[in-house]
């Protein structure tokens, strides 16, 4: 098949999206913004606001299987059937389901290209990207996982460090969320909940893009719901400045800075000061790095950032479809168009 | 001086911001998305991220006084000039500050007309403010208050009660969020905070707009940012139904309604919602309403109701400016108008 | 049998507790303080923290069912049984199980009387429990419920108002605690979440324990971990001062006041004062109302109370043994003989 | 002036307390639980509730200055006299009060020898006290800061590993309660507040106790009321396994372990355990390390430790009094004194 982009020819890349919740709506709007894609297809299990508010929007809306048909008709809510006949219409569906699903040997069957997100494990692909990292390592594949908002904002800030000047190691505590901010089922409400399974999954998880960054993580949840934190320190292989670091982020996409100096002391201002860059839903597409909160001591590399867990990864999922389906060679290209197109820094 | 609308003749209005902060910055956005009004510039006592994105907005930024004027230059923050400089321009200035701040004096001595939030007491003014309910005691004014996010939302559902069915009387009590989003320096972190003077103002800020809505309220705070709740049982003149009243409400501008068997069960999935719908800052300038949370029992009604304390007084602010300079005669064509151009239901 | 009290000859009551959680084992400690009861053993089902104190403190540990058995050896934690080898050993258990366990036909098989907690329904017992309001009724009886903390913070305040000046109506809006302190699990984090069936039960199981109190009640869920609290508003059949209400509260027992104006604002500053008292665990047995938020306007009373959930009805678990089991025929001499030995105002 | 203890003989230590809040009534009791000291009064500079309990537990209580006089008559409390008729009465007096405070003069002038907290810089004394790592550097001293609950916990678990294996180097994230459980002003409600400056003030403090221990601090604040946690990673020089760090730690005062087996997940089962303890206020004197979170990688160790901020310093305190005014020599007879008669593990 000739896709549009770039030859100017052809049609757009169809995606299909399975899960049409909190990644999905994203990645659904996103692609809906890009000139060379467009999503044929939904699906949801229940007929929620969400799944009218897909109605509303005109995005196709599928069951995601024959059992829950039922619903959506007792609901009144129109759907175009279901899974089955979603996946026809897709050169690549993006998975979004809660990680139990096991939808690989429908999309096998079926014969079409999928993303997962980070829930899912690496092996189920065999294959984990980040748009900086490993662009080209996914160029082409049938099956990809795009890794967790937390190894892809750890991944955002370490690969042009461990590129440009090198690392002996990393150091990083996750202070994460528990929940999302529409997810009032989670707690905890009032308590400080470590990972007590030392070193965290997330080290491993970076080394599933970039094997050769060294990096440990701890990890704590926390009662909060609007993004996550790390504390990194990074020891680096050169003497550097903060001011070198902080000039090598400037130069590297997807990553902003906030000043505490310009009241911008957590998380909240953070998402305050998103939702005045008018962004859809108040989303941060980027990794925010506090300027004044960079410190260099010897070789060792202070930072804190800050993780919009609903929305960071959603223009790698982007990137990946570009990739995979051959849609641009250059990973620096694909992530401009990716960024002009969702208003990404 | 003969305004832009309704003629299409003549110049927009031209309206000063005091202080462009929470409700500043949304006054701001609102009055720029009308087509008979303009923001001439906003003031801010400092160069917070809130005061460079005004300028990257391209709103002409003031010091609130001279005193501030190093603050800006010390940070490198380009500003126009200061309050002094702005009030000439301005037929009318949005004064958002907090409640401690005394301008009544100085916007007599510039001679121009003032609106007030509803921080400020009644007696300011003389006169408060919401669009239905007394659009027309307004007409004209020179200064007028803007009733509380609160009052508006009580006031939103309970005057349609009152005109169609008459109201014997009302007890609501407002569980109150304790801080907006980004405001992280108030608690409680943990805790319920019963407001026990009682009844609490809201009755009587009630009647500043309605003197003959018989109402008393209690209010309690407890620990969330995102949204009022009020739990409201009206004693009605009348014997209606559920779906009367319902119905008399989806009549009615500014009140939507959610539905817990959606998946909309708390404040924090109206949030949700509120992003989904693609409004600036996923801010909701309705009052919402369960739909399946309206019971009558004999006379009395009961009801919940969310208010976005951070949005819903903004459309009211747009028509007061109109009744105030005489925009528009008919309060219903204003509030369509400000309806139409900020995106509300 | 002859019991121990009150003629002081004889022997104790031998309770067993099924559920050594939050209510076991706060139950368990109040019994075994009174003079006239002990506990002769407790279940739990999983070898947890509070397993391992059961033993650790001496009250004896028995597995609830046979299947757990191996839990407990596989952790070392030694038992004494299950629950078939103490419910013989037992005038009377108290089940604090989950609300969905079914345990009355074992007791029924076993001849043991029994007293279930709020969460099971009236149904299950068809009679209803609270030590002021009809322990006469519970004389002697088989089964019983002990109504939940809210109801019993409810009837602790209201019943004294109806016995000694008539309600004619009653409103409570009950601002509950989401989860206790313990449960990490439960959200929400930042929302409010309404119940939408109005009215709530509450106001019905008001009614199953004195079903003339005329109530109604609606209820919402607030992000805070450490009581409930109440705004209500009594319609009394007299006309009676604030102080009149003070003075009738001061001479019941299970009532503390607390004032604002001592700097106890919130429900946490309750539970500093309840620490403070040195009570066990820091529990508050009693309701706390704010002296200074009692209100009376014409024949309508506003006041606020709060509910320590985790403790105000253990003293009512205790009575109710007494009159079940028939140790004591006056309810004022079984409630102050609880309070007395577990240290209540 | 010979004391009563050790040699049974003369009288007790007698101590003032300047400031009966959170940390003064901890004290206090801890001082009175002891055979070798009293307290002689304590300040308030209102007539809160704790200054009522004071009085009702036998605390006799002062004004903390003159012009605090007239609020505890107003308020019908009494009190015994001012701070300058404390002072004489007592060898030793115990800062309690807020870090604003500066009463060093007037300890000076009165000839009575004082205890700081954590809150006040090392340079205010130049001595800082842990029990177990410098006893004897304060033994007999004038003045000495007590240091913080984050570096009393550090210190605790650091300490035993720095003299038995050596530390190369500590990194140590401190995610912080943002306030105390009763203090209800304070924030944030839903955010993650990163401290900028880095590294943090932690570390230094831990090297005003011990300055050979190499240690790096970053510090975050949570959400939470109810205990700080600790991410460490300490890098030893000598090679270990987890268990001889565990059993180091057992044979270490003041360390206790809990298991997320047990279902002890997060601070909040940390709290419930320690009520269960029936300790006073439900207070944990201890330091919690999670014994199931202690992971030895190479020669790191990372571990997990949980704070109680408002009473884990209490016992230093305690032993604190005993170096400055020589009633023991032996730092650990002094523990094992203090903590005997306040139940600590």
């Amino acid at each position: 098949m000739v896709f549009f982009y770039p030859s100017g020819i052809g049609v757009k890349a169809k995606i299909a999206v399975n899960g049409y919740g909190t990644i999905g709506k994203r990645v659904t709007d996103a692609i809906n913004s890009q000139p060379d894609m467009e999503v044929v297809g939904a699906t949801k299990t229940r007929p929620t606001f969400e799944a009218k508010l897909a109605n509303l929007r005109g995005v196709p809306l599928y069951a995601a299987a024959k059992e829950f048909v039922s619903r959506f008709e007792d609901a009144g809510l129109e759907i175009q059937g279901t899974l089955d006949d979603l996946l026809p219409q897709a050169d690549l569906i993006i998975d979004c389901t809660p990680k139990t699903a096991g939808y690989k040997e429908t999309y096998q069957k079926a014969g079409v290209k999928a993303i997962w997100q980070g829930g899912e494990k690496h092996d189920l692909t065999g294959v984990s990207f980040n748009s900086m990292a490993n662009y080209n390592d996914c160029y082409g594949a049938q099956f990809v996982r795009v890794v967790s908002c937390n190894t892809t904002g750890l991944l955002r800030t370490l690969y042009p460090l461990y590129t440009e000047y090198g690392i002996d190691n990393v150091l990083a505590v996750m202070i994460r969320r528990s929940a999302d901010p529409w997810d009032t089922q989670r707690g905890p409400i009032n308590a400080i909940e470590p990972v007590l399974k030392v070193p965290s999954h997330h080290g491993p998880d970076v080394q599933s893009v970039v094997p050769d960054i060294n990096i440990q993580t701890t990890a704590v949840k926390v009662p909060t719901t609007i993004m996550h934190m790390h504390s990194v320190v990074a020891e680096l292989n050169k003497k550097v400045s903060s001011d070198d670091v902080i000039d090598l982020w400037k130069a590297t996409p997807r990553i902003i800075f906030v000043w505490g100096s310009d009241g911008i002391r957590s998380t909240a201002q953070i998402m305050e000061y998103a939702k005045d860059l008018c962004r859809e839903r108040g989303d941060l597409f980027e990794i925010a790095v506090w300027e004044d909160g960079v410190h260099v001591v010897g070789k060792k590399l202070y930072y804190y950032q800050a993780i919009h867990q609903e929305s960071d990864v959603i223009p790698e999922n982007v990137d990946c479809i570009r990739a995979m389906l051959e849609l641009e060679e250059d990973k620096l290209k694909s992530m401009e168009m990716t960024d002009k197109y969702m208003g990404v820094c």
